[in-house]
């Protein structure tokens, strides 16, 4: 089958053996897939990972056990647990010691025209979610973990910073709580995506007032970090999206003082974001840059990694 | 009056002033007050504190406008807030940006004869509380702080990292709610006081295994957050007593990756630690380690700062 493939560079290959499903799992047919920042990472060498790259798609279901799910247009959790251990009898998959991870850990992942994926893992879609909705269903799904993780209530002042992919899915996922919510970036032109919903927006550097109940770090730099501890209340609480690959310098006095709270957030819960898409509660299409087909694929990295570039698709 | 004042430093005085108390203010009576390490940072410069410090204390009201205190037997909370921003009005005073601190920001302390505090601030003890254990007050509240920000039930593995004064306390505090308890700390004296009271305890290093679901670290050091990091489970939670003077080298990516919440802690309620001493759940005596007067208060002070030693209280 057709693949984009990294083994320390990242190629195209169109002899790639179609993987075979095993046992409770079914073989899916990509049909479109999304270009994320992990997957430009682990072009960079992040996690070690070798093999097909990708995590997030829409495919057409085409050999299962489970008759029903044939021929049904799908897309999957990525995490694949051992189904054993305590994390996983609580269904926290993404929690797994032994997990393996879509694209990103020990699995292959969706540049590519095949992928498997354990049954339990597959949501199906309805017609109300177009295909290039679908694949960022992943994402939103993340964003929407922070509602799992901390309640926001319409009283609450809420901060976003960042204004990548994240930070305007964020930035959309938590207007719905109603709080009192601003989205600060450097790009005019991404958070007048935000703009045109209503949102409010502010080019940074923001003001350093301890004004926040919840400060959102999708920043992806480690300068982020400062910032949220620059603007947080006392007793607030700084959700941290960013995975920033070096260590950062942090004064825990602060942190304790304050008594705040800072909550790491990655995986979240697919239903929601499903749900919003097919209510129209979410904007997608203004996020996507440019479609590629998937013998494009090196070119489609080359235009996801350009500073300005939002979302990159590619048409499998 | 008789005091202690740091102006750089540490001398007794026996010519100081008595405070005057303001309006909705009591003139207390100092009988007993306890050293803190916070005292002993504050006589190396921390926080530039400048004045009588010392907090944790118990005395007899001596003049106020409420006719039923006076005479009484009490102990205080420490912060004085504005009584008009949004965290006074929420009764965390704690956190009031213009507060200020008994014995550590801007308000003479406890190591005198006489102190001034707000009517509001002070706990009438009862007579089954003694006065050598009522200077723990303020301590064992800050302990009891961790069950008001977590909830903590009888399946929770739980992890006390440090086996100083504060560590003691937590540890008695937290064994109260049937969790899967054990202190780990390097003094095999100080966790023998634990042992005796049928805590688990273990003398460090740890295993670095993740079997944590809450580790709480109070070992002072800027070590510790790297061992609870090393321990704590995915999706668990640290909270973080220590306030270490320099800024700490954080993986941030582990606190996202696993989900971790880290919770900075300080002030807690004076109600449960009162009602905790009075009903026999918490030993107090076998953390004491002297018991000095106040003129020999610099004695005293010598004493606090030595390896292996608890708490050492005044009599004033």
């Amino acid at each position: 089958m057709n693949a984009l493939l990294f083994d320390g560079d990242l190629k195209y290959r169109e002899d790639h053996p179609v993987p075979q499903p095993g046992k409770d799992e079914a073989l899916i047919r990509v049909t479109y897939a999304g270009i994320c920042n992990t997957d430009i990472e682990i072009t960079k060498g992040y996690l070690g990972f070798k093999g097909i790259p990708g995590h997030e798609f829409v495919g057409i279901v085409e050999k299962c056990d489970d008759r029903k799910l044939k021929g049904k247009r799908v897309t999957g959790e990525i995490n694949i647990g051992c189904n054993t251990c305590s994390y996983c009898r609580d269904h926290l998959y993404n929690h797994c010691p032994k997990r393996s991870v879509l694209g990103i850990l020990a699995k292959d992942g969706v540049f590519a025209e095949y992928i498997t994926l354990p049954l339990k893992n597959l949501h199906e879609l309805p017609d109300s979610v177009s295909d290039e909705e679908a694949v960022f269903i992943e994402p939103l799904a993340a964003a929407y973990e922070i509602l799992e993780q901390v309640s926001i209530s319409s009283s609450d002042k809420v901060c976003v910073l960042g204004d990548g992919k994240m930070g305007l899915l964020i930035g959309q996922v938590l207007s719905t709580t109603e709080c009192n919510l601003i989205v600060v970036g450097k790009h005019p032109e991404k958070l007048s995506i935000l703009d045109e919903l209503g949102i409010n927006t502010k080019l940074s550097p923001h003001r350093k007032e301890k004004e926040f109940d919840i400060v959102v770090d999708c920043t992806g730099s480690r300068t982020g970090m400062e910032t949220a501890l620059g603007i947080v209340k006392p007793r607030g609480k700084i959700i941290i999206k960013t995975t920033a690959a070096k260590k950062s310098q942090l004064d825990l006095n602060d942190i304790v003082i304050n008594e705040l709270s800072l909550i790491g957030s990655r995986c979240g819960p697919f239903l929601p974001a499903i749900k919003s898409i097919a209510s129209r509660d979410i904007d997608l299409f203004s996020l996507i840059s440019e479609v590629f087909k998937l013998k494009d694929g090196l070119k489609a990295f080359e235009s996801a990694r350009k500073k300005g570039v939002l979302k990159v698709i590619l048409k499998i």
